[in-house]
């Protein structure tokens, strides 16, 4: 299996990881990488997460059979309208943006604009970290981890069968959603927890984190991410996001109501569904 | 150092650690098991966490230096009650309950009564996970971790010393509370994390949980724990914990009302202060 040249803008922790993980399995002719910052591309090259790296994106895309967009969400739909003009006919735009719904209609927009000369899929791996850089990208980043596809409707099937064949030589799954289903759901799984674990970092006051062991630094791990990153993904999936923070809130307000009244069947009730619910999906 | 004759009641995790901790450093003459189900006894011994197990308390105690209370909180009062009539002149009573305020002033009413022939200090090791039986056990889980210690004005200083050598001697650094202060901190750093937890694992929809990648397992792992030993843990520690509680309410009311507003600067902030309060404190 072979997927041509692929270029990736933006060579981070997802760009490299999938950099590396075509150049180690030989599933690609070449990989170039674009970034604005020398520095990163040098490390990318160095770690061997691409074979080329420039700044210039113009002529790392018209060669490209695949071009994948591993930058900030905000930055997405910019790019493509810069890119598309200049990519080969037939050639597969993809992205790894934490949202779909604003990303699939932007870019869909870009590409009736430019006559449908080449094809955009939709993806988002649902692997990372808190940590950013390509310094630590791996190779098995994706190994056994979810890859949601959002192709529309105006995508050939040939294109998405060419990313879920991409997606599945990277070690991944691949599900297909409509966007709008995607959305949804990374707001419960990714981005409530984001927000929930930097609300609980912010209520704890500077000397009580000495005291904090295993359970805190777990519940708190997210927190760390970059902010710019997740300030972006929460202004493109606002509503759901808001709509999983009311009912968390919802939740916690019953929590301490029944606290309060000494209720405590029903707070052990609270509990034990917890512990059920997620003994039987995170094993 | 030696701390002689040590009974253990309750050889689960936390138990079965101290013991596995004493015998394995050569710390104690004698490590006594003392649990109501021979099954967990026998798995004590098998790993040499206890030298002898047994399910009669009154023999057990009667021979310590020290016992250890290691069983869920709301056990600790009543099970104090039934062993210092038999317990040592001299003797120390710790345990390592989760909230101290109840507990030391029961515990301090019981010793009153008894005529202070022997002497009580509260403690907390903030170490475990959300696993529990002593085939979770491990000789150096203190190692690094904070015990807190609580001491009564009516606890000799010796009595003290003693304890936090053990805790030392274990590999914990011991920092001396008030038992009101311990529940305060607690509250923040390991309850509220756990109701947190428990919250946002129970409004994620079944279908959802597919999805979740190490950042929902991460920030959820907590719920995973014993739902008994949290509600009772929740009962000793209601004010404190609803005042948590109330807080972090607050605080995500704050995100939700700036979300919703599209106030992106002020989101941006918030996850900034979370990610600078995170990393300085949790490297």
């Amino acid at each position: 299996m072979n997927f041509g040249i692929v270029t990736i803008i933006g060579t981070g922790l997802i760009g490299g990881s999938i950099g590396l993980g075509l150049k180690q399995r030989g599933l690609a002719t070449l990989v170039i990488g674009v970034g604005h910052r020398k520095l990163s591309l040098d490390k990318a090259l160095e770690i061997q997460a691409i074979d080329e790296g420039t700044c210039d994106i113009g002529t790392a895309v018209e060669r490209a059979d695949i071009v994948i967009l591993a930058t900030s969400v905000d930055l997405i739909p910019g790019l493509a309208k810069k890119i598309v003009p200049s990519m080969k006919r037939g050639a597969i735009l993809t992205d790894v943006g934490s949202t779909k719904g604003y990303i699939v209609s932007q870019l869909e927009d870009v590409l009736k604009e430019n006559g449908d000369t080449c094809y955009f899929i939709g993806a988002h791996p649902l692997a990372g970290s808190e940590q950013r850089g390509v310094e630590f990208a791996l190779p098995d980043l994706f190994e056994g981890s979810i890859c949601v596809l959002t192709p529309a409707n105006r995508s050939p099937k040939e294109c998405t069968k060419k990313i879920t064949d991409m997606w599945n030589a990277l070690g991944a799954k691949v599900k297909i959603l409509n966007p709008r289903a995607h959305d949804e759901i990374v707001a419960y799984i990714s981005h409530l927890p984001h927000f929930v674990a930097s609300g609980l970092t912010n209520v704890i006051n500077d000397e009580y984190w000495g005291y904090g062991a295993n359970g805190l630094k777990d519940t708190t791990r997210v927190a760390s991410g970059d902010p710019e990153l997740w300030a972006s993904i929460c202004k493109q999936n606002r509503l759901a996001l808001v709509s999983a923070l009311r009912q968390f809130s919802e939740e916690i307000k019953s929590m301490v109501k029944e606290i309060e009244e000494g209720n405590d069947n029903k707070v052990l009730e609270r509990l034990q569904r917890a512990k059920s619910v997620r003994d039987s999906y995170l094993k």
